[in-house]
């Protein structure tokens, strides 16, 4: 067992995978910017401290999910993030 | 601003260090182990997902801290922690 971490968008989002005792998870750090994320698996995206400004496969609005929010994306899609301020995350897979 | 990632006791425990809109933070992940931590400044540990189980400056008995839960360390102490089950936290910097 050994702890990855991952750089996506010219590091301006960091991530550790790991396996937690509910399944596969990567906790991550995004600063701000803009990103749009492709999913191979159904998500669960956890905000821990900040905010991530989220528009969601098939909506027309951003909607905001703050710390202690959490937002579902199915496998085969992709949503577009907005961050403010440096956020953290949790990413849970199955 | 860029993210920096630290590694720790053999790469047991990785984190990403970031300013929050709160002040300075590492987001971590701590594999199963024993780990002693030594303060520099006061620290919140928030346990966002797994179990701490901590023994905390001064006293003589482990306890569990499980998701959502937190705990404080004055700086300049040290602190004992086992992790069963691989965990991620928030550290908090004041």
């Amino acid at each position: 067992m050994s702890l990855s971490v991952n750089s996506y968008f010219d590091d301006k989002v960091k991530s550790i995978a790991f396996e937690s005792a509910n399944g596969p998870v990567t906790s991550g750090v995004m600063l701000p910017g803009e990103y749009v994320f492709d999913t191979t698996k159904d998500e669960v995206m956890k905000v821990v401290e900040g905010e991530l400004i989220v528009k969601l496969p098939g909506a027309a609005e951003y909607v905001s999910f703050k710390t202690g929010t959490e937002f579902n994306v199915a496998a085969n899609q992709s949503f577009d993030v907005k961050v403010t301020s440096t956020t953290a995350y949790l990413c849970f897979y199955s």
